[in-house]
């Protein structure tokens, strides 16, 4: 059992971890609360455990893929005392300051702790475009990378535990924010008979070439250079999303969505920056 | 004069169009407001008008460029009765229901109306990646080609005079909610000390790649498809987005950006749709 992987959780994302580590050879212990999703990895050759100390009972590597940060203490506490000198990777969905009270809490009981964030859903783990944010142990991270890089391209964000968590979620923002402004312009055009379909086929390359223009943003507000040439105003941008609102409401669409973005830039500008430059919205965003 | 060009509105986009026009060899009457933009323009060739009769007394196609639909009216209200016969590419920003106001206006008095929307910063004008959208007369879009393509990729959006500018409002929608959501996640890595540039090099190509997803849910709208197969449920989704919107108010950043599309997904839910696809946002977004 040396080198055997436990995994905690068998959710489509903890079944797609054991299958891929069961399809690198590895011996693998499986647990599941529900114990059918168990089966059918015990089928592929997995050792299906009856309980939770009976699947941490090696010394193998211990994977958690649980619901959510509470489910991870309602499983590993009970069992918390025999894992002293144990390595645990967590891949449940938590946020940065529930991971780093998980590397706290594993610190404190002797046990070796890498937190991570999969940026994949469960049928890419394994294959192409599967990526995996880690942070914690660093000798986790190296011990293990061979069971990782099966999962998916690994990358490491430095000893905060809560690292990979906090880089993962901030992608994830960006994406739902564009998800929705996507679905918000489909009701609008929809509302004039416009296919979806239709209008995703300007929308999608129109998207990802205005990514383009984030690496700019970015550069502004590292220098907090919003006073430097070239940038789109505030005042600028206010009157378009002014603009945008009432088409919105013209084509019977929920303005929800767009309104804060537009009550932002506005605040910026009753502040006294409608000059400045539109990555402002950083400042208006941040934390004190 | 016949096949002179009348640009009125030298703002910084104007200036650009009668540039291009310039540019291209063709004679160009320019009128502003305040007249030293205009004069600019006079250094390279263009006829300098004093006033707007003058600009629009010859017989060729009329440009207008200006602050907005009310602007539009001022200049336009006055000369009208003379302009029976003429085209007007109307190329100033206003909302779909403001464009069709003004093709109506203008058919009322035999005036040949076509409405512009213009995707593109007015430095691009002219060269790469310069694109506008049209709509309302074929005639004048046919007409005018050789000058419109001058300017950029030129597309015709059908009689309805508010498309072009419906569809750039849509798409402009989906832009400002990826920058706005683009900066709400630089905050949050920011309040842990990483630089926006660094968060910048993982977020653009992730973005990029997740435009990829959108013809999927717009394919799901026009089916109305919500309880297909493989799709990431409204419960899942509502779950990720309570977990960035906790992290994101762990980071002491402020949540108004994405809080709107949590709150969207939490009501259908609560109309019953938790194991529908997250495309069903549309629903909630949608005119009645």
């Amino acid at each position: 059992m040396t080198t055997s992987t436990t995994v905690l959780g068998l959710g489509a994302m903890g079944s797609a971890l054991a299958r891929a580590a069961l399809d690198a050879g590895r011996p693998t212990v499986v647990w599941n609360r529900s114990p059918h999703r168990a089966q059918a990895l015990g089928g592929r050759g997995a050792v299906v455990a009856g309980n939770v100390e009976e699947a941490v009972a090696g010394d193998g590597v211990i994977v958690v893929c649980l619901f959510d940060h509470q489910s991870v203490h309602s499983v590993l506490d009970p069992v918390a005392a025999g894992l002293s000198g144990r390595t645990v990777i967590n891949l449940t969905t938590t946020t940065p300051n529930e991971s780093r009270e998980l590397a706290a809490w594993a610190a404190k009981r002797g046990i070796v702790y890498l937190d991570g964030a999969i940026m994949a859903v469960p049928q890419m783990i394994g294959g192409p475009g599967s990526a995996i944010l880690y942070s914690g142990s660093v000798t986790a991270f190296e011990q293990h990378r061979p069971l990782l890089d099966r999962w998916g391209v690994s990358s490491f964000f430095g000893p905060d535990a809560g690292m990979a968590s906090l880089y993962d979620m901030a992608m994830l923002t960006g994406m739902y924010a564009m998800f929705a402004g996507f679905l918000h312009g489909a009701a609008m055009v929809g509302a004039a008979g416009v296919a979806a379909t239709e209008f995703a086929e300007l929308q999608v390359p129109f998207l990802a070439a205005m990514t383009g223009q984030l690496a700019g943003f970015a550069a502004t507000v590292d220098a907090k250079d919003y006073a430097g040439e070239g940038q789109q105003s505030l005042q600028f941008t206010e009157t378009a999303l002014a603009a945008l609102l009432r088409a919105t409401a013209e084509q019977g669409v929920a303005v929800e969505v767009l309104q804060p973005v537009h009550d932002i830039v506005q605040r910026q500008i009753t502040a006294g920056f409608g000059d400045h430059g539109t990555a402002r919205i950083f400042e208006e965003l941040k934390g004190a």
